[in-house]
């Protein structure tokens, strides 16, 4: 593979949609009421215009897992201790996490990326190694990375997609687990997408109303160091290392013509940072669920997204991503194997 | 199998809730912040509740979908003719309507059911004959049908839904096809959930202004002609077959220990039916989605039901609750296969 840079990562195409008028006809000519599908038939819609098929498929869905570790948490804005990524992430690679049972439902292969795990993890079976660091500073006070840190993160999460996509990918899910991420999250949310830090900050994994005050301190601070709103340098002064490969791996999935599926309110910061680094890559996302996160719906809202699942889901892991995938296959099977009005109506009479 | 007679059928027991407490601690142990997977949570409760078993299971679902005909449409009430309940009849047989199609992505059983169909299917391979008459009455001018009809169509029913359940079903996903039939839910609902005519009347397959105000016109004209509120009753007046299966079905499998997945508008005043017959067979309902058709969300507040999926969707034939499958079974994977917070953080350190 030649070696990626920014700008070619940078580059995603805006999305073809000259096959639309093609695919709406196809979908208005199945055997039922036209419209009927709802959501169902705009998103066979968005599939068929990013494969650039009149009928889409979706046999090979993979969740990419990536895991970071902040160094926020040592101010107090997690509920729990760094230590807790570890443990998920060997959760996650024995199969026995929320992603890894949901994935088995769905039909979903897991991938675990260590993208900045504040642990030796290079002993781990199946695990993606890309570490980057171990742990973000803590953006409380000083820059969570260098730019050379935030450059590798971007491009090591597009070659996990790269590598996935490789493999047979068609749909790429992304997911996180990071003790201390949604706190790099709403910092992220306030600066791309230009809203107050109070509505970015949300309770995460879980909080007191002491440890929520706590959170929103140390955020206040972390926001004061850095008047910054570019998107690397906002990366790189507030993180995440697993943020940011996703943010990678989204720009090299829409480069490939490979549909995202986005996950909650860790995930669609990273997609914010993402969008705001190169517009395009926004076709190319399925925006799976409304996390109960507080600022969640904001931060859709700031993308014009409407998600196709609200369960009160704030786990992250990709859980909420991978729930999505029968939609998302519903959908490449209403095009691909429903009859049409015509011929049904013709072999009746 | 013994006859089963009405007396039998409306006897559901109470949901036991004695497990309620077990299940959820285990919710609350399982490797994530308590109540993260928000409703995926909350079914799981509801499926061990049903299921009586701290670890449901979730391998055989199984779409009944029931099909029948109205006589309301000889007077306009529907934009399609009666016809068309032949050739998607035709198509479910032979795996090209929607319903097959998504039933092929989460991993369910399509049964097809003649409840009352207005031709001879007595020539078609894979149905299951069950047509109690080819057709109800118009409901405009007479009742739909007579109290031995509504019986036999109740039986019917339930004994579809017991066979399901003897080969082995552990989910009974309610369908419906019947060109009419959303007239015939708004009367039911316009009775049973003691709502003004107008709020229950939608477009169903789809009308012009002109077919709208003819349908509401018809319905109007129905309704003035009996004011039965009584639950046996009302289904004798305002049919139809295939909605007195589908309420068979749900107290046959409620009296089993079955969940029932809830389709759509029709599949709701079906239930809306068999819980004013039964009040305790509502506890045995999952409410897959919110249909786009009027009247659909103030028909599930009657019945203090919050559906989990809302795609727009209103097409029937189960589509709606094929697409909560597996929100089903991830709730069930979660409580079998997520590991225990306290193992995982052993695990670690």
């Amino acid at each position: 593979m030649a070696a990626l840079t920014l700008t070619d990562l940078f580059a995603v195409p805006a999305l073809d949609r000259s096959l639309a008028p093609a695919l709406q006809q196809a979908l208005d000519g199945k055997a039922k009421p036209p419209g009927a599908l709802g959501r169902i038939e705009e998103l066979a819609l968005t599939l068929g215009l990013i494969q650039r098929r009149l009928k889409p498929i979706m046999e090979r869905p993979v969740l990419l897992v990536f895991a970071g570790d902040h160094g926020l948490t040592r101010s107090g804005v997690a509920a729990f201790p760094s230590g807790v990524t570890v443990a998920m992430v060997d959760a996650l690679l024995t199969g026995k996490a929320s992603a890894n049972a949901f994935a088995r439902v769905v039909g979903a292969e897991v991938r675990v990326i260590d993208a900045g795990v504040a642990a030796d993890l290079s002993d781990r079976v199946g695990l993606i190694q890309a570490k980057v660091a171990s742990g973000t500073q803590d953006a409380s006070l000083e820059p969570a990375m260098t730019p050379a840190q935030a450059e590798a993160a971007l491009l090591a999460g597009a070659r996990v997609a790269q590598g996935a996509i490789a493999d047979g990918a068609d749909l790429i899910a992304l997911g996180e687990m990071g003790i201390g991420n949604s706190a790099s999250a709403a910092l992220l949310m306030h600066r791309l997408a230009s809203e107050p830090l109070d509505a970015c900050v949300g309770q995460g994994a879980g909080h007191s109303a002491e440890g929520m005050a706590r959170k929103r301190a140390v955020l206040a601070q972390a926001a004061a160091r850095s008047d910054v709103t570019a998107p690397f340098e906002v990366l790189t002064q507030f993180g995440g290392y697993e943020i940011a490969m996703m943010a990678g791996a989204l720009l090299a999935a829409a480069r490939a013509g490979v549909p995202v599926l986005v996950d909650g309110f860790i995930g669609t910061a990273a997609v914010l940072l993402a969008v705001r680094l190169a517009p395009a890559a926004r076709d190319y996302c399925l925006f799976a669920h409304a996390s109960a996160e507080a600022g969640h719906r904001l931060m859709l809202d700031a993308m014009n997204a409407r998600p196709l699942l609200e369960l009160d889901m704030r786990l992250g892991e990709g859980t909420g991503a991978l729930l999505a995938v029968p939609l998302v296959k519903a959908a490449c099977a209403l095009l691909s194997e429903v009859a049409e009005l015509t011929d049904v109506l013709e072999a009746a009479w």
